[in-house]
């Protein structure tokens, strides 16, 4: 088809992979696209999590494409939040994906911010469809509405042709993660944490250089949880050059400030969780340990 | 290749993805129709869980495209059951699935009626293949029996060339759920519990008509269960509608009466699972709660 | 493009599909090879459990078509492990895999062997990228070095470019499974409990030959585990020919002896985990049980 956008629809939703949920939405893009390449980013999202969707497609989306991302993270299906597609820069878009989809409710901003940011919007006009007409069930909109969204723009309909164009200052943002430094100090929220246990921070190098972080540190999880304990870490370059049970600090594959273990989870050892803030503390002596 | 078929394959099995069955299922067939789209429904499947498979095919079909479907939830397999491969009359399947390919134990039946019902059928006869030449060991169906024949199908082979014609009025059917409704009353099946907690139940808006349920509902879980409790139930459009806790009936994204929360397990507030019947009551005074 | 290798690009990791991990290596593959079609043989290998990634591969790599195999599990990322790739001989690879990528530890050659074993290997040769140009940060060699590596071999890129050459002679191996025999009495070591509970034993038909194992056996699980159970098993060529809680011995889809029960775990009744070496013996009297 002349003027295909080309290249991929990226899947990433919490709708899971033990119902058909996910396998009905590839159909659907498939559908009204045929001939589409479709990938799933994830379809593992913690159920509601819209910061983990949000945070996941950060650090999926500098990797892609060209293409449409199609991103449900949704604890407001059905009631008055907006459907939306965006368009990012075309200077960005050269090379990654250049639409995404989804509900307005913080899915989509922080991912589109490290491709240049949203460049034009759209509130989604639902389509009369033989579904609806029929039906007076309540919609999947991920099947409904969002598959067939992504669909056409990946065929090459213009966005403003889905819907009345609104201010991309005005799309839904979640509240930052939280990062302070002082000197020797640095606090950071956990951002993820990941299948083998490795616990990502908010903060990356930059922070760290701030705040004038040593080469070894004390690190406490769980700011004001009761019985808090503190732990040795050391600033390591790859997992192997930790021993057994022992925490390092690297700068991870996202850019950011991670405490991992080798072949342990860092998350268990520490007890924290995503959300959590973790207090990093360059030792006294930093001479005497390193 | 003329004569193809086209659109996509679309896979459903209870193989899980943990161990590479499904991969292997999803390399056997690009093996034999190279080119194919490939689209998995899912392959999370309760393991040897023919009901729940089928139903799941019952709602992910009417949303497919052309293709063929091929399913596999098999709890006798290396038996005596029949491996069948099923087509839906042309007007029906100008937009749909064409063909189905699976066990011949009730998985495909329903979703078959969803689009028109099975027009043919025939018993697919084994091909001398490479693998069973040389091994005695048990065949993979799903790798070595369903995937060539849909791959076969998918690239335009006639139904009749893979085995022996049979009435398709002599498929092996499931037990239909369960459904009755006298003045005021539903007791449904209880279908599906889906990831978020949703509880489907067989029956349909037409069959709370039926009933002349009110807004006002109360809901008995598990009939017959010992200490089963009351909850009040309300009908609503939307989940978000609901205060945290409540229980909603709404009419689902599949046209079933679903019970619902908003963000929370409405299966394990009312404590009931697939295959329990519920009681649909309306309440007395439904004026004073309206 | 001319002189494309052609077929899928096939990925094996234990990544899991909670993660966006997955999505992002399939991303990548199809980002650096336009068109490629992608198949997941599977992403829930155990996190870092080499040998349970390798056998993986060794039961899905006959059954592949043209293409390239992505593997990746890997317990020593970021430490001095080599990353290879491999090509197979032209005659093993008229209608399998052709090249295989992954880390030197021994994922990979066991699943060579079964076609023909490695005709030619290369060291690959991290390539200056936009990212690693950026970053300070670890690489994610799935995502950096074997997705592009990957899909550089699919367009046909040879091999020796893609590194150093080395003598595939000096891959990492692992160590073989156990399997010994004796007259009546076979021990073999569990390669696999899959998600039906099966058992699969590093055992073929040929090693039962070799022991002249009876139809009658008692097996025992676990050797050397205080308080472990003798089981009375059968051989059958179907699980439908077993009673219900009957242990029957089959040849299994892979050409290997299974320990198996009707619709339930084999691995529960028996109490075996993958690396376990269980004991069959010939039952004295056979005949009387026969």
């Amino acid at each position: 088809v002349a003027g295909r956008v080309g290249g991929s629809v990226f899947l990433l939703t919490d709708y899971g992979l033990a119902d058909e949920f996910a396998g009905v939405v590839r159909a659907s893009v498939a559908r009204h696209a045929p001939g589409v390449p479709i990938i799933d980013l994830t379809h593992g999202v913690t159920p509601f999590d819209v910061r983990a969707g949000a945070l996941s497609l950060v650090r999926a989306v500098p990797h892609l494409g060209p293409g449409v991302v199609l991103a449900v993270v949704d604890p407001g299906v059905g009631t008055h939040r907006r459907a939306i597609a965006v368009s990012v820069t075309s200077t960005a878009a050269s090379d990654g994906p250049q639409h995404f989809v989804g509900p307005d409710n913080g899915l989509l901003p922080w991912a589109l911010d490290t491709i240049g940011g949203p460049a034009r919007a759209v509130v989604i006009t639902p389509r009369r469809t033989a579904a609806s007409a029929q039906g007076s069930g309540a919609t999947f909109d991920g099947r409904d509405l969002f598959a067939p969204v992504a669909a056409r723009l990946w065929q090459g309909v213009p966005l403003t042709e889905l819907g009345d164009e609104i201010d991309t200052a005005g799309l839904v943002r979640l509240p930052a993660p939280q990062v302070s430094t002082s000197p020797g100090v640095l606090e950071a929220e956990v951002l993820w944490v990941d299948r083998f246990g490795n616990v990502q921070l908010a903060a990356g190098s930059d922070d760290a250089a701030a705040a004038g972080l040593g080469a070894e540190l004390d690190v406490v999880g769980a700011v004001g949880a009761v019985g808090a304990v503190t732990h040795r870490v050391r600033k390591v370059r790859a997992f192997g050059a930790l021993e057994p049970g022992a925490i390092g600090l690297i700068v991870d594959a996202n850019g950011r400030l991670a405490l991992v273990c080798d072949r342990q989870s860092a998350a268990t050892v520490l007890q924290v969780h995503p959300c959590d803030i973790v207090t990093l503390r360059t030792v006294a002596s930093d001479r005497e340990s390193s």
